[in-house]
């Protein structure tokens, strides 16, 4: 179980950077007025496939041989990361397979589909999700790109942290959702490299916080079923981000569905771009550890944009 | 009924530039795709006051004399121009007085309220928005900033145009949605001067069309009363935009809700960004000019993003 370095991630920026998108970090005056801190957004929702993801999964793809890739690829994932091993797969000229629970949102499935890739429905347990993709696996010989608990997703979701201080300049604070906790790891692991005495903290949803329990117990805890509108988090930790996690990030915190329905409406209203709930919750853990936060200059990531029209909390 | 020059753009630049945001160009390949053009979307949702409006009322704001200013100024406006009358008074420490009608979106009157001005509410006709205009005038002193058809707030407004070809280069084709034709009118003497060959076309909603059947009469039409999801489009040309608008714009393209609502929603899902549907009328523009556009290099302006989260159309 190998953790990715620094080096790492730099080797993974150079692979993925012509396939994936800088994208931008935004200010907005009114939220910073609100929570007296020095907020830049990272704004990974403006990432190809609408996520971050892309980033792990075009590293995973490329690091393929040619030998391997040609049998395609396959995972099992919620949305996201389906979504941007699909465009990958096609940039690379290779076939993705996945396992798409039946009750993710249309939104995801549209553009999954839209991207080329096979989706076979499972139900919405880890258990189906797992046999369905080996089922796949077992039939086509392709390669398992997981969702976040590998060395190369990791090494790919760290270059975020690297862009995010390359545009920001010193940050005092970064802050970013956990769920399966592979974004979290990444730049966690870039961000102590460049920037030793920065506080890392990622949140989570009370609903869906096996990050936190993990993290404060020392002990990676069993997962419990998660019942939040963060779509994007339902995942728990797994064995390697758990350790990484535990290595380098600062802190934990917890935020409720009313929370990240709240911050979620207040990006959206006020810096005018779409993010997923998911995002929102690394906005609702400013919020809540506002007091402490307090003209620092914090690095906030805005995870994914994907977001089903059809089906908003507010 | 003196018409800006580009020397007046450009003074007016210089006049607002420390007050609002040079906003971002920002692509999108998906879009690219489906139009077979080289799309270049002005994000003027990201705005002060979350709309172009900005420009002109700032510019129109810090040309007044110390002793006008001082008295505060006045509008009646649906939503956006208020706003950015509002946030600009508050910059230039004077007062500012709105007469809005008691139906323009919730999100809008927090927002002006939020900047401080003074909101008196008036019916939603133009005559009601006009008397009780006069009457904060008579009562206070109070400047009148009109909303669209006057020299400073298009000269204010014809600064997008100069940032976007400064953004994004050549252009064929620069298009932006018309109601009282202010944007219309500034971008069309811009970008005329700075690229004689350019076309320039104003994409009006079919149930709010008064510019278009000014435009194709040659005669400034009386108002039909407006029935479109466009609220920021609701006002007739004035006879300033209208002599503008004749001399210098080369088409003006019709719109149905549906497109609209379709092209807002394309901008929501593929761009991750927020627009209101005036906005969204531009794009129903390109997308309805889709075979003549092919390959052509355009720079649409999306002109605000000021949306009531609660009134969806989607």
């Amino acid at each position: 179980m190998k953790i990715p370095t620094f080096k790492d991630i730099e080797s993974a920026h150079e692979r993925i950077r012509p396939y994936i998108h800088r994208t931008p970090v935004l200010t907005c005056s009114t939220i910073n007025g609100m929570t007296g801190a020095e907020l830049y957004f990272k704004c990974e929702n403006f990432q190809k496939g609408g996520a971050f993801k892309a980033r792990g999964a075009t590293n995973a793809v490329f690091s393929l041989t040619g030998e391997k890739a040609k049998r395609g690829v396959a995972t099992h994932s919620s949305g996201n990361h389906a979504a941007a091993l699909s465009l990958t797969a096609k940039k690379r000229g290779i076939k993705a397979y996945v396992a798409m629970p039946r009750t993710a949102p249309e939104m995801k499935k549209r553009i999954v589909a839209g991207y080329g890739a096979e989706i076979r429905f499972c139900e919405p347990t880890v258990e189906s999700r797992e046999e369905t993709c080996r089922n796949i696996i077992e039939e086509t010989g392709a390669t398992l790109i997981p969702s976040y608990n590998d060395f190369y997703i990791i090494s790919g979701h760290g270059t975020v942290a690297r862009e995010l201080l390359d545009q920001a300049g010193d940050l005092d604070v970064m802050l970013t959702c956990v769920g399966g906790g592979g974004l979290l790891s990444g730049i966690s692991i870039w961000a102590k490299h460049a920037k030793p005495g920065i506080r890392i903290i990622g949140g989570c949803p009370e609903n869906a916080d096996n990050s936190y329990r993990s993290f404060v117990t020392g002990k990676l805890q069993p997962p419990v079923p998660p019942n939040t509108i963060a779509d994007g988090l339902l995942m728990p930790l797994g064995d390697l981000t758990f350790k990484i996690i535990r290595q380098y990030a600062d802190e934990i915190v917890t935020v409720t569905e009313e929370e990240i329905i709240k911050a979620m409406q207040l990006i959206w209203e006020r810096m005018k771009i779409i993010i997923e709930p998911s995002s929102a919750v690394a906005m609702a853990a400013v919020t809540k550890k506002r007091k402490e936060l307090k003209n620092k200059k914090i690095g906030v990531i805005l995870s994914g944009g994907n977001v089903d029209l059809k089906r908003l909390p507010f």
